[in-house]
């Protein structure tokens, strides 16, 4: 691996499990659980030969654990011009050229340079809070497209990853569990059946802050699944089993 | 309590944390933990003085569970003839003829005896599968009616349900994970807002197999809360403590 040369605020994150580094400035944007558990989440289908698109891919995360799971190419797509450049050097830190390509664009004009049709897998993290929560006008503008949909939407989001999968091709995706009536009419209204979801509860005897889905592009309605629970944190503030194996275990298997 | 006199093939059973009995006939239907549940999960307005109304009530236990929760009225609605008349049996059993009353209907033209728009609770435990499922023609009628679409569908359901309830007035529902996108497009679709969902798993590696619904009518969309995980049954078979306290407890408070 080549050390590379940090800008003033950067620091390397490592998801241990993975030795995936990732290079995060915290005045920007960093990952979190989120990050890795939707790339843990994601399915591949047979080897993992076709072509992945990260949409908000912001410093690449999502991509570069997913990138373990798979053979083939990953597009990771940012509408952030700092932060897909930090992708594109945490890419170079991880040897991923080969096989991760980061394109800095606007996703709803991506088009020109991924083929609509041609995805196998989209993954997305994308913005949770809906636009017209966005009253601290003073949040730092990376942050606020990040986590508001003042770039994209929700609908806007289901209709790129529509576009660019293919028939029975996979769309993952990481949201907060109060968007869920309208992840369901984002997603359903565009033939994404949602297949599979699981709840994130931060305790157990808490509500779930977090779930994951599984959708298929033109599949057949109806058959949702529900998956075991995930549990973050004991009582006592340390992560659950569950989640320590994800973080600190085994590289994950597809 | 009056002892009623049982039909051949039918027993008592007991809820033993609301001394609630009700009469069954295993060969027609008996209701299980998913009515147990509804019950429970169904909250109160207040201290339950509006109407509340059971659709599809079959031998009447989510409503006689329902009862200890509130002051009001409570209207248990049945279409199948032979149930109907064990749930007034049952009612009369444990002595609430004053607050419980059993209307033999079809729940689409119940609007005859319950004014629309007067009801504060709507109260369901469906039937869960299509009607196009229903290959055992030689299933029992009963048993037809109660567990498959052939006389009530889920959006005719929302339909009546919706009608029935005030504004701000709640529906609780309970089902199968595997229609939750349709759940979503039934209720939303008319407008009944899905703010609380709790998922109830068999044990806790294992995927959901019931889900609790609250919606309330005409509310603002959006805000969907996800509450803890209710898990069944430990590794070794036996309820959890948690589904324990619930059949054996205390009783229930609203």
């Amino acid at each position: 691996m080549t050390e590379p040369k940090l800008q003033p605020g950067e620091r390397i994150d490592e998801l241990p499990s993975q030795k995936i580094r990732i290079i995060q400035n915290p005045d920007m944007f960093s990952y979190s659980l989120d990050a890795v558990l939707l790339a843990h989440f994601a399915g591949v289908k047979g080897k993992g030969r076709g072509l992945t698109v990260d949409l908000g891919a912001g410093t690449g995360a999502v991509g570069l654990f997913y990138a373990q799971k798979v053979l083939g190419p990953i597009k990771l797509v940012e509408i952030q011009a700092d932060l897909a450049a930090m992708a594109k050097r945490s890419v170079a830190l991880n040897d991923l050229t080969e096989q991760v390509e980061v394109i800095h664009s606007d996703m709803k004009t991506v088009f020109d340079q991924i083929r609509p049709g041609s995805a196998e897998t989209v993954l997305s993290n994308p913005p949770y809070f809906p636009a017209v929560e966005t009253t601290k006008q003073n949040l730092d503008e990376h942050y606020k497209i990040a986590r508001h949909e003042v770039a994209i939407d929700l609908p806007e989001l289901a209709q790129v990853a529509n576009k660019l999968l293919k028939n029975n091709g996979k769309f993952y995706l990481v949201h907060r569990p109060d968007r869920l009536a309208d992840i369901f009419a984002a997603l359903e209204g565009r033939k994404l059946r949602i297949k599979r979801l699981q709840f994130v509860y931060g305790k157990a005897q808490r509500e779930a802050n977090m779930v994951l889905v599984e959708a298929i592009k033109a599949g057949r309605p109806g058959g949702v699944r529900i998956l075991p629970p995930i549990v973050a944190y004991q009582e006592d503030n340390e992560y659950t089993p569950q989640v320590n194996e994800i973080l600190y275990g085994e590289p994950w298997q597809a």
